[in-house]
């Protein structure tokens, strides 16, 4: 919640290995994500509106918010993790605040504890309507580090 | 886990406004989702694998697996619901237990606990290829029910 | 995570209602647990530590550790409800950061959002030993109001 | 939720193993916890009713229903854990259905997937009055097994 930078990456080259690993994800490009914003344990992630991807209210479905929400804390642990590691989700809770309304999600992961295996994340989503955002989802997250293995290779 | 029909249901007509539900899921259809069964308390929902959706490694993203796994918790809660009411989703927890590998997602969610508003659901997701199934995800998740607002109106 | 107020409560006298509700918490009473703060949308309980209530390595039970998160989420909660009102915890989902080794146990919850019916709360909890702390469990949890239902009433 | 044996323990001594932690967890002693049912990846607790640990409107606090579910949980896991080793929880949730109201508190645990690391256990609580049961919560947990490192050790 503080502006300093409270976690030192292990590797350096912590921003290439997270953003092509990002761009390896077609889910992302299929929904028209990008990355706003990422340094050593957070990482924000934008998401256009698109009735493509809605409920049956027309709001964007609750799961699609949880995918951007996902990926967030996912590269949050990541960008914390070894050059020579890969990062999957053990599991996650997300309580949803409000219909996700609005012209553009906003995914902002936070580590709250990283691990050598084990790190715990917090995603906090909103959505933007101009310069106002409503939060829309708070999520508590688990990922694991699977050390040795690039996340080249698939 | 048993075959019995556990539930009677409130509305009659519970499966025509389930389906009807479902169609207006912008969602669903985008990620190729369909309802392969459908009974009181319970729903099922398939998706084929699409590398369209997918994480880094080539697997359906964590997300889309919860996204399909949130609409067959809601639905399965919302076929014991009034005729004239809503449904959202307050809140879910999902376990990842095995990669999205696989021909098609089985998402399979069952009433635990109706509640006059609050519902509590899981849902056991796993990915067929041929005539095996590999357990992916497990979730639980409490649903609302939003009494005297109904579905179609957004 | 600041320092403002955040919230207006419905009742004024919010913080005897709350006082009186944990002292007729038998559980808080026997586990040794006492309200260390409280104001709008907040609470923070203390309990020292005490060999009765732990695990198999000595360090407090990871149970007991989310009963002290669990009063305190509840009772964060319950300061924003209406005075002829009661709460009840609907769900919680707890991440056991590292053992909870130390002293004296600090559970402090936040109301995230409030609710006219549910409320989502979390609660960081440390253990303190002289004047260090150190994180031990991260809760989300979602809060039911019970309107009309004083809780006095039993 | 069949009556089939569905695991084979790596330990065959695990039985004694369980017991030998199980009695070393001062927290169950002083609630009046005891194993009534123990086999591999299952394991059931029972706890009577006891007025000190109730919350404010006299039933069993739902912390303390889940410290139990958490012994549960964490003993159905690591009976298929080797000798040599420990387990923690890494989180559970836990959705609660009704107060705990009744004369014992009945805790059910099964593993639905152990892993090297990582196991996922659910647990099923009710309430028993006379031959009557009433389903109290439902908890979705995590468990992490410590290899190399011996329960005993603390």
């Amino acid at each position: 919640m503080t502006a300093e930078p409270a976690f030192t990456p292990a590797d350096p080259g912590f921003e290439r290995r997270v953003r092509d690993s990002f761009a390896r994800q077609a889910a992302m490009r299929s929904l028209g994500v990008s990355i706003a914003a990422l340094s050593p344990g957070r990482c924000e992630l934008h998401m256009p509106y698109d009735p493509a991807f809605t409920q049956q209210h027309g709001f964007l479905h609750a799961g699609i918010v949880t995918t951007v929400a996902d990926s967030a804390a996912g590269y949050a642990a990541y960008s914390l993790m070894p050059a020579d590691s890969s990062v999957l989700t053990v599991e996650f809770k997300q309580n949803l605040l409000a219909p996700a309304k609005g012209e553009l999600l906003v995914a902002r992961a936070e580590v709250l504890r990283p691990g050598r295996q084990l790190s715990v994340v917090t995603c906090r989503t909103a959505m933007r309507t101009g310069n106002d955002e409503v939060p829309v989802a708070l999520m508590l997250a688990t990922m694991i580090c699977l050390h040795g293995r690039t996340d080249r290779a698939s």
